[in-house]
């Protein structure tokens, strides 16, 4: 049960939004910023170092929402989403994105332990300063959408029949509609 | 140096919001409705528990900061935000302050770690859900901004005046206009 009272049916962080709409309107601002404005990376790209960084901070249900975003985005019939999750740096990406995958699962660690080394790394494999930015943002915005999931103790559906309908909903519409009431 | 080119001379988060004003924008306005806007918290708590947060994850730009703006809120003769900063919550707070900062700590460390007895601690000293999910979305918050602030490798001043100017200005007009052609 979740910590505090919040609106019954709601999975995850949509029952906290939803009960507080200031700090909704602020977080899906964000995250449409984040993960669908002007950036090097493509909305695909960014969901996926978010599912990346979720996965990695094992919150259920910010990683199989935006999973099922990237897989909307990607039309993944290769199964990269999955791969990622699985396997991180190590699935079948360009040498630009396993370098951005590194720098994001610094960040998730802690900000002061990304290296010259990482970012070095993904500037020879083509990333440049707005995509190292992006991704550092990405990844640490995900750090907080992680906790406030699970810092209230909100519950994650089990289905991976909703995440799919999350996703297409997501990846079609974003995030400033993404709430009942949204506009 | 850090990671990417930013402008010269702005310390600590300023440098990439200025680089990045899409993101700064949502950022900020992130930051005005969490540490100002409508809150059970006043905004002179709600800057403790962010000073809180970002020490304990040693982000010395963010913990400066926003000690700052908490010691311009305050008015902190007894030195209350100095005490948090080396005790956390074994300064001398309200029942509720302490248990509101031991709630931040565990969403920082993991936002799994909060405990039905952490909640309940904090209820049983006046906090209500709103409290709650306030302590718990700053204590997220946090996690981010001092990620994007310590990921990108951004520089942090040394000498206490700069923040305490920071502090005031922050305190004084809040975070929409804290840039340069902010408004």
């Amino acid at each position: 049960m979740a910590h505090i009272a919040l609106p019954d049916g709601l999975p995850g962080i949509l029952g906290p939004m939803t009960a507080y709409p200031e700090s909704a309107a602020a977080l899906n601002g964000l995250a449409e910023v984040l993960l669908r404005g002007p950036s090097p990376l493509t909305p695909a790209e960014r969901e996926l170092i978010a599912a990346y960084v979720s996965r990695r901070n094992e919150c259920v249900f910010c990683a199989s929402t935006h999973a099922a975003v990237a897989r909307a985005h990607y039309g993944d019939a290769c199964g990269v989403v999955d791969q990622v999750l699985e396997r991180g740096p190590d699935a079948s990406l360009t040498d630009k994105m396993r370098a951005l995958l590194v720098i994001a699962d610094r960040v998730r660690q802690d900000g002061r332990s990304v290296t010259e080394a990482d970012v070095a790394r993904a500037r020879t494999a083509g990333a440049d300063d707005r995509t190292i930015h992006d991704t550092v943002l990405v990844a640490a915005a995900f750090c907080m959408f992680n906790r406030y999931v699970d810092g209230l103790g909100t519950w994650a559906p089990t289905e991976p029949a909703v995440y799919a309908q999350i996703g297409e909903m997501l990846a079609g519409t974003g995030y400033r509609t993404a709430l009942p009431g949204g506009s």
